[in-house]
């Protein structure tokens, strides 16, 4: 009977009823004898409204303030679900990320966690309390200023209080019923994984899965914590992120562990080529320290050898559509510094994953795959690979068609169909 | 040039227009030369909304988690007053009630200030920072949890700031111009007054004027801060509390300070008469016991000898109607052991008082207040004094004849009219 740690999203607490029914849920884990911890997110869309109020005082508005405005988002929250668990009969104590012991550093809009000291946690556990936490929030070690993690902060929160804890398990609860093995909104015949390990979660998160963030999965494989992602809306078991494929025993990623864990998508980067780089050392060094230089994280690059020998290479590479025309502007700047001859930009394409810990010991994955997706009649562009993920980029328009197919060929389609809601998380 | 405080209340803040007039304000006050702290309270009815979630989630939130939830009133507005400034070109720390060193006991919903240790402020200040502060909220002594100051707190905030920071004067902006001698809702040629002291101030605020909290007042005439009240819609001079009728060099309350400051008026009232109570020692401390155990607050108190000399006396009291149906059944509780013949309960009546200074060495003024209510064809009911004012109760549709009757006899009206809007301050 340890300690149980859950996060619910702003989904999950985005008006009354909702937040009455995660107190129910809440009140159910306390009574069958754990001790309950819980992160909590923002109502539904109040961060955004927040958001909205300071884009009308201030169009540029400091990320101290920012920070300061947006943490009370979540203090609404905790203190409703408090009053919603005390209403059912049990008493519940909120704490701010401060309060809490969540030490961050101190780079506001996207702190990270450095420390957790939860003692104030402790004590309100040992007094009987359920805890609430704010999530997305802590203090920062040296100027004890507010600050604000970023996007997939209140996931990262729970893990983190989970860690420090020595919870048993981290319960994430969404709107969807767990990990699938593509978007269910577009394979009707997606499966949900019973489990899946730390580094097959990472790469489906960085490929576009967007059911957990990257650095919450990243804490809790290097605290070995536990994640369950399940539900919000039902009571059934969803996906348990857990084991390393390096320990085959304690994960279920050894012989008898599926080849593949599930096909990702992501339709949010796009594509630039710098047409005619001359083909000497330094060149492409000096393109990437410029996009560097602008903050902006690359993720496929392709460099194609000129046919004609003219001494004239391509440069290609992705990038979020969000920074593309920054990375645009970045790379006029060095044009004739470089001597380029010319930038095409695409933001039309799609990127295709497929994601397994048993690919390593499965050869013949990469030609499966191809081939899958060209007899749907699909053109590849770049590809890039990892140890345990395949990626290609494809039109946008024929992504669907590259999923499926894909997901098919590796006999992931369940027989069995449930009807799930598969979006995005909040923070 | 030392440091000035300013208190914006909640309808000064009310939305990104009101908040951008705010921040111009302060920065004008910063470009003359002073060092600024401002107080400010939740954004319009933003508290009113977050009270309406607490209600739909749970119909009796605990006290702690209450002040949890209001207080992220006052973090929004400040964050946002903050950034308005910086859009500006000047920079704005904003600090919570804790952050800011705002020391309370720990009674959730109204809790008393007791320190303030604004060892934060005065870095920020001494960094050439303006200061926000949350008003309306602090943190407890003893257990370090959030606390909340009831109505009135942030008028209290901005006065133990002042007072803890050894500032020149505290500012209230509010929606009117200043202090008036009578409700100009009600008398057309109200005046208003430059300068009240601080006892006339308080019973002013006692007897129902809305501009300043009694609490405020109060700690500001411990400290001896000069308050001036003044329109944040206008830049004309508004009126500076300050002063004591014990020190008449200081105030202007000697022989030249006129005689009356005002009349002020209050229909939040009701009266309940104790009907037959036996005329025996002790009886009427047996009522005012009970009483005080249902944490009533009485006002005026009367008791009629009975004219029959049936042994048995009539006592009557008025108290906030919002507690009369409470002390009704304090009373039918003790009717038994009291011995009473039964209860009257009255919640339209309204009291109107005059409040002047000067009255202490002029004979004549009740007689005067009390034929000019009567010649308005007003009836009196109970009647109360203190050294510096007479309150009479009328029935409440005779609240408005009464008041522009005394108004007129004592030479309070203006003859320049000014348009004013008169309304409560929010917290």
């Amino acid at each position: 009977m340890g300690i149980v740690v859950q996060k619910y999203g702003g989904s999950s607490v985005a008006d009354a009823e909702a937040i009455k029914r995660v107190a129910r849920r809440i009140v159910e884990t306390k009574k069958a004898g754990h001790d309950v911890v819980v992160a909590v997110s923002a109502m539904g869309d109040s961060t955004d409204e927040l958001l909205d109020l300071a884009g009308a005082v201030s169009p540029q508005p400091p990320a101290r303030e920012l920070d300061m405005l947006l943490t009370a988002g979540e203090r609404i929250s905790m203190a409703l679900v408090a009053m919603a668990i005390s209403d059912l009969g049990y008493s519940a104590r909120s704490f701010t990320g401060s309060q809490a012991g969540v030490i961050t550093d101190s780079v506001h809009g996207k702190a990270k966690i450095i420390d957790v000291t939860p003692g104030r946690i402790e004590s309100a556990i040992a007094d009987g309390h359920i805890v609430i936490v704010a999530g997305f929030q802590g203090v920062s070690q040296d100027t004890k200023e507010i600050t604000t993690l970023g996007r997939g902060g209140t996931d990262t929160t729970a893990v983190a209080l989970a860690a420090a804890l020595k919870a048993d398990v981290c319960e994430i609860y969404t709107d969807v019923d767990g990990v699938y093995t593509a978007d269910p909104r577009i394979v009707k015949s997606a499966r949900k994984l019973d489990r899946v390990t730390y580094e097959e979660m990472l790469e489906l998160a960085a490929c576009g899965a967007k059911i957990l963030h990257l650095r919450c999965v990243e804490y809790a494989r290097r605290y070995n914590i536990p994640i369950h992602v399940r539900s919000s809306f039902s009571t059934h078991e969803g996906t348990v992120v857990a084991g390393s494929i390096e320990d085959p025993t304690e994960g279920e990623s050894g012989m008898e562990a599926a080849i593949i864990a599930g096909v990702a998508h992501d339709r949010s980067e796009a594509k630039i080529t710098v047409v005619g780089v001359p083909d000497k050392v330094g060149e492409a060094a000096r393109i990437f320290i410029a996009l560097a230089d602008a903050q902006i994280n690359l993720d496929m690059i392709v460099q194609n050898v000129s046919v004609e020998s003219t001494n004239l290479t391509d440069i290609s590479f992705t990038l979020p559509r969000t920074d593309g025309q920054t990375a645009l502007a970045a790379l006029e700047q060095i044009k004739d510094e470089v001597g380029y001859e010319s930038l095409l930009y695409n933001d039309k394409i799609g990127k295709v994953s497929l994601i397994g810990a048993g690919m390593r010991s499965h050869p013949g994955v990469s030609a499966k795959f191809f081939s899958s997706i060209a007899e749907a009649g699909v053109n590849l562009g770049m590809i890039s690979t990892s140890e345990i993920r395949i990626s290609v980029v494809v039109n946008e328009d024929d992504v669907d068609a590259a999923v499926s197919a894909a997901h098919t060929a590796f006999d992931l389609d369940d027989t069995e169909v449930e009807a799930v809601v598969y979006g995005g998380t909040g923070r």
